[in-house]
């Protein structure tokens, strides 16, 4: 029998980390695991972490399909700003990192050659290789949870930009004058879309007064509301909720036609957190972009939910790692 | 001696037809030729307008160089949407065409191969080629006259998209419930920083009775202030063209820097008459940009006026054959 040969992939986020063990075709995963990041111990204990998880994948794996594949390497993902070359994050705010080489670190803990890219280049990525935008050659992203990131897929490969710090769609300026950004900028996208401004939003308007039913699913206790809340009261019937959605779908709607009279895709992938509101959000989006972007642009191009929920980064993780590796995925 | 092979550039716009003969090398152009574009009598008058530069350019050429030297074919921007495969522009609200086959009339009128591209494509792809954007990996490029049109020079070609109308960003929303724009959406970049939207800022101030000596560059007839108008008032120090032109930069600021952001790119060079404010513009314009896009993306990019003024849509043109014909510039 063949030996067949796999790549783990690794999602290393602020929240979690997931890893999992994919053929390389990219026809399923096996051993998928997920732990919380360990934020607080510093960078080498989520390396062991990374460990860990890469050794029970591997067992996961083992027991589903045999002794009778190898594995090629280890596709890591991680937030950002990054250097993919020197295999180094450059500085991770959620987790607190600077310059800490964790290509080379995880490299050298599991014995395996090892690539580094971006989190949220990867989740595009893996949707462009196995998930909503398979087969386009021109594909845009964006990740939606706690905040907006944002991948381009040009020709099969990511686009990195000069420095690897390109597709921040998050914080491309759709009111100038506008809300202010975690980043200090005004009117960023991520300042009225990202799930923790859906959730703001939320909280400013039920705090004055409007008529919602949103203090019933956090105990009366408006500050610990979340955006999956507001998905929820909304899937409920609530009538604030349905309203954030329509507000978020019209300024995600200005910044995806941004992006569709910029790069003109075939395709653009919305992953996230956010895809749980499903068509109250999707169909409200369409029509603003409808509303916005160019006409022959807008025909052209799909706007879809991502389908591989929770592991759109493991898989792009591997398929990055394909292209550094042997240059295509 | 060895014969020297020559490219034909033509630019066609909705103001001038351009003209010029350049060596493969683009060291230089020769018979540099303009006139008026012919509008009122169709597409095929603008046709033959090209054909009567096309040999006044030649026997320029030859007058110069000799007759040591043989042309390859005719590159040709225009303005779009175009279909670049099939060398057709699709429409033109400028000039009025709708579906004419640019290209083709054009080749079987001088028997020479020719190539369709866009128009501000082009002028970027001349800034990349021989200008200022010269070396660079990630170009991206503003052409700012009567509208605003956008290039993308990536790996030395041009990003055309899906359907060949990538980089339309007069139309970023920069403001989403901001100032309307002719295309019909709101807040559009063009919207405000346009000569066209430069132009009316600054009668929209006069007449609301600005201190200003703007109208005594015109004959005391507003309606006919032009951005070149405004630019020439501010290198006199008029109070009021001066703060049109800081605006101007504030507005351009918040584009760039969402394009910095999505692109990271070295370079990026900004063309057509703005480019005439010169530091007014561009040094507010630099401080806008490094106030909001990320520092390590501002870092590692220059923003610059072309050098190819009158020029970038020939060179560029010139460039867009040789790549379509050749592969490469």
């Amino acid at each position: 029998m063949a030996t067949q040969r796999m790549i783990l992939g690794v999602d290393v986020g602020g929240t979690n980390v997931v890893v999992g063990t994919v053929p390389e075709d990219g026809s399923t995963v096996h051993g998928l695991r997920q732990v919380k990041t360990r934020v607080r111990n510093g960078a080498d204990a989520v390396v062991h972490q990374i460990e860990t998880l890469i050794g029970e994948s591997l067992e996961a794996t083992r027991r589903t399909v045999g002794d009778t594949f190898e594995v090629a390497g280890v596709g890591i993902g991680a937030p950002g700003p990054l250097d993919t070359t020197r295999g180094i994050v450059l500085l991770t705010p959620n987790l607190g990192w600077r310059d800490y080489p964790l290509r080379d670190r995880v490299s050298a803990t599991v014995d395996l050659p090892a690539t580094l890219d971006n989190d949220a280049n990867c989740a595009i990525f893996g949707e462009w290789w196995r998930g909503a935008a398979r087969g386009a050659s021109h594909v845009i992203g964006l990740t939606i949870g706690t905040g907006i990131g944002g991948g381009i897929i040009l020709d099969g490969q990511i686009y990195h930009g000069s420095s690897d710090i390109a597709a921040e769609f998050g914080h491309m300026t759709i009111d100038s004058t506008g809300r202010q950004c975690g980043c200090g900028n005004y009117g960023c996208l991520e300042a009225y879309a990202s799930g923790t401004a859906i959730a703001a939003r939320a909280r400013e308007s039920a705090e004055a007064g409007a008529d919602t039913n949103l203090g019933q699913f956090v105990d009366g206790d408006l500050s610990s509301l979340s955006a999956a809340v507001v998905y929820e009261a909304a899937s409920r019937g609530d009538e604030l909720a349905l309203e954030v959605i329509k507000d978020t779908a019209r300024f995600l709607g200005a910044g995806v036609s941004n992006l569709i009279n910029i790069f003109n895709p075939e395709v653009v992938v919305i992953c996230g957190g956010v895809t749980a509101a499903g068509d109250r959000l999707f169909t409200p989006l369409r029509a603003e972009v409808r509303r916005r972007a160019f006409r022959p642009a807008v025909e052209g191009c799909r706007i879809v939910a991502g389908d591989l929920v929770g592991t759109a980064g493991v898989f792009g993780a591997v398929a990055a790692f394909k292209v550094q590796t042997w240059g295509a995925a």
